[in-house]
C-alpha cells in the first residue's frame, strides 16, 4: 500500500521533543514562520521508521509506521474515531437497548456496552443499576465532566406545585428535546428511577434523525425550510430569558444529521420574512405530525434501578400522562456532553488495546 | 403602521391560559391537530386588544397591541434581542472595556455595563474586583450557571510541575482559544487575578472575528478554505481523548460570524482529502500569520482584583513569557456558556424598564 503524505502534514504530526511537548502532548511547532517552499528534502527507512529530512533547517523527523498508517488520511482516516449512528423505527426497537448495571461503577465492559448503544442508537438503558439518590451523579461521573444548567446540577423530575417546566407536572408530554433555548442545547440526558408505583407514565423514546429521514422523503420541501430556515426557540422564566434561533434539523456541512430541536412547547415567537412565514408553520406542522407518530415512539416503564442515557439532540423523549394521586414517580437526572461519551469510548478502546498487547 | 401577521403564528403565541400554562409560561396548544385550512374568521378591537375569532372551533384570542408591535416580524423583530458584535484591532482598543468592579457583587449597572461589553468588544475587565480564592464563581455566578470541564469547576492558571496544558508552563503563549477540541468550546471564560508580581506574562487579546476579516480581504481562498472546509482539533491526555472536527472560522447561514476555532497547540492529525491537503496548511499558515500580526494584539498586565471576562469562541487569548522564578502569577478562571450572558443581560433590561415604568 502507498499512502501519499505532505510534507507539511508530517511536520506538523512530528513527534520530536522540540516540536511537541512531552509534558503536555501539545504542539510547540510553529508552522507560520517557515515560507511555502518549505518541505522535505530526503526520506529513507531507519530501523523500520520513516525518517524525513527538512529543508530550511529544520532537522529530520522520525515517525512510527504503525501511527502512520491508521492516520493516513487518504486511506479511510477521518479524524474522528465515532461509532457511526443507525437510525432506527419503533418496530426495530421494542425495548431499548438494555446493560446489565449492577457493576457499572467498576465494569469498563458494561460501560463501553452501554455507551456504544448511545453513540450507535442514541438511547442506552442500565438495568439494576445501584439506585441511591445521587447515584446518577456517580454513575455518569465515569463518562464525564457533568453539565449544570439552571435545572441546577441533579435534578428531580416529579410532580410538583412550583413546577417552572411541564416535566414537572403530571401531564403527558409530547417528544421533544430538552433546552432547545440554549445555543448548546445539552448532548446527553440521564435518567435514573428511584421510584415508580404508577400505572400510566410510560417513558417514549422517538428517533429524531429517523423522523427528519422521513420527513425529507414525504415533504422534501418541509424538510428544506426546516434544515435552512432558523426558527426561534425562547423560555422566559422567573430569572432567566433563554433565546436561539436555529434551524430545527441542524446539518454539518456534509449533509450528516448534527440534531433536532423539536420542542413543542417552547416555541418562541417566529422571526421568520413575511413571505416565508406561513412555509414555516407549514414545516413545524408537518414535523410536528411526524415526531407524534405512534411508528417512531418506543414506550417503556421505568423501574427502579433503570438508568437510560440518551442523545439529548437526537432523541425525543416524552411520557404518557400519569396521576400522581394514585402513585408516585421520581427520576432523577444529569446532563453531560456529547463528546464526553466520545472521549470515554476512545479511552476504554485504548485501554482494552493495551491489555491486549500486554496479554 | 400596518402589521401583517399569519393566523398560524398569531394562534401559536395566543397567551390565553388553555394555549399558555400560566403555570411554566410554557406552550399547551398543539397545531399539528388542525388542517391547513384552519385561520381567523373575524378580527377586532375590544378595549384596546386585538381580538382574533378563529375556525375549526378554536374560540378566540386576545392580543395586547404592545407586544404585537414589539414582535411583528416585518418590522425588525429578529428573536434574539442581542447586541451586534463590533470588530477591532488594538488601535481602536489600547486597553480592554474596563468597568469599576468593586460593588459588582450588587451592583446590578456595572454588571450590565461589563457584559455589554463582552457582547459588544468580545471581552470587559472588572477593576478592583473582590479577590479572595474562588470570588471569580461567586461573581460569575451573577451570570449563569459555571461549565464545569475536564479542567474542573474553578481552574487556577500558575507555572505548575504536573502541567497537562502549556497553559500552565511559564511559557508564552500564541493566541488561541481554549478547548477547540469541545464539539462546544466553552463560550466565555473569566480570568480573575489573585496574584502578579512578575515583570512579563503580559496578557493579550485578539478579536479573532477581526482576523478572520482581515484574511477574507487579504486571501479571499483561505478565507473560503476555513470556513468550509473541517479541521480536526485533538488532546490526548492521560484520561481523556477529546477530538472534533470543524471549520476554523464558523459563520452561520446569514454568514455572520459564530466562533473561530484557532488553537496553535492543540491541532489533530488532519483528515483533509488528499488533493486538498496543502490548501489547508496554506489557509492554516496564513490565518496563524494574522493571529500573530501586532496590530490585532491589545496587550495588558494583571493587577490583583481584575477580572476579565471574555468571549473564547471569538477572542484569541494569550500571554508573553514569564520568569516564574521572578514573581509570583496565579490566576482563577472558570468557564460559562455564552447564552447565559444574553439571558443575563435581558434579565438586567427588563428589570430596568419594569423599574422605570414603576417610577
Amino acid at each position: 500500500a502507498v499512502s501519499r503524505l505532505l510534507g507539511w502534514w508530517l511536520i506538523d504530526n512530528c513527534p520530536s521533543p522540540e516540536r511537541c511537548s512531552p509534558v503536555t502532548r501539545e504542539q510547540l511547532f510553529d508552522l507560520s514562520r517557515l515560507p511555502d517552499e518549505f518541505g522535505p528534502v530526503a526520506a529513507r527507512i531507519e530501523a523500520g521508521a520513516l525518517v524525513v529530512d527538512w529543508s530550511h533547517g529544520e532537522g529530520s523527523s522520525r515517525f512510527d509506521p504503525g501511527w502512520l498508517s491508521a492516520h493516513d488520511y487518504g486511506a479511510g482516516y477521518d479524524g474522528e474515531d465515532r461509532p457511526e449512528p443507525r437510525l432506527w423505527r419503533a418496530a426495530d426497537m421494542p425495548e431499548p437497548p438494555t446493560v446489565e448495571g449492577a457493576r457499572i461503577l467498576e465494569d469498563d465492559q458494561a460501560l463501553e456496552d452501554w455507551l456504544s448503544a448511545v453513540a450507535v442508537y442514541g438511547f442506552g438503558r442500565l438495568r439494576d443499576a445501584p439506585r441511591a439518590p445521587g447515584d446518577v451523579e456517580r454513575i455518569c461521573a465515569r463518562i464525564g465532566t457533568i453539565r449544570e444548567t439552571n435545572f441546577g446540577r441533579v435534578f428531580d423530575v416529579r410532580a410538583r406545585l412550583d413546577a417552572d417546566s411541564a416535566a414537572y407536572l403530571p401531564v403527558p408530554l409530547e417528544g421533544h428535546v430538552d433546552l432547545p433555548t440554549r445555543e448548546y442545547q445539552p448532548g446527553l440526558q440521564a435518567l435514573h428511577c428511584l421510584e415508580n408505583t404508577t400505572a400510566g407514565g410510560l417513558a417514549t423514546m422517538a428517533d429524531g434523525f429517523a423522523i427528519a429521514e422521513a420527513l425529507r422523503a414525504a415533504d422534501p420541501s418541509a424538510f428544506e425550510t426546516l434544515t435552512e430556515r432558523p426558527m426561534v426557540f425562547a423560555n422566559r422564566a422567573k430569572s432567566t430569558d433563554y433565546r436561539w434561533r436555529a434551524p430545527a434539523i441542524g446539518l454539518d456541512r456534509a449533509g450528516r444529521y448534527v440534531e433536532v430541536r423539536v420542542g413543542p412547547f417552547l416555541r418562541g415567537p417566529q422571526a421568520e420574512r413575511p413571505e416565508r412565514m406561513a412555509e414555516l408553520y407549514r414545516a413545524i406542522r408537518a414535523i410536528t405530525r411526524l415526531a407524534r407518530d405512534p411508528a417512531f415512539q418506543t414506550q417503556y416503564a421505568y423501574a427502579p434501578g433503570d438508568l437510560v442515557l440518551f442523545d439529548n439532540r437526537r432523541l425525543l423523549h416524552g411520557r404518557t400522562a400519569y396521576d400522581g394521586a394514585q402513585g408516585a414517580r421520581w427520576l432523577q437526572g444529569v446532563y453531560l456532553e456529547r463528546d464526553e461519551l466520545y472521549s470515554r469510548l476512545r479511552m476504554l478502546r485504548r485501554a482494552k488495546r493495551a491489555a491486549m498487547v500486554g496479554g
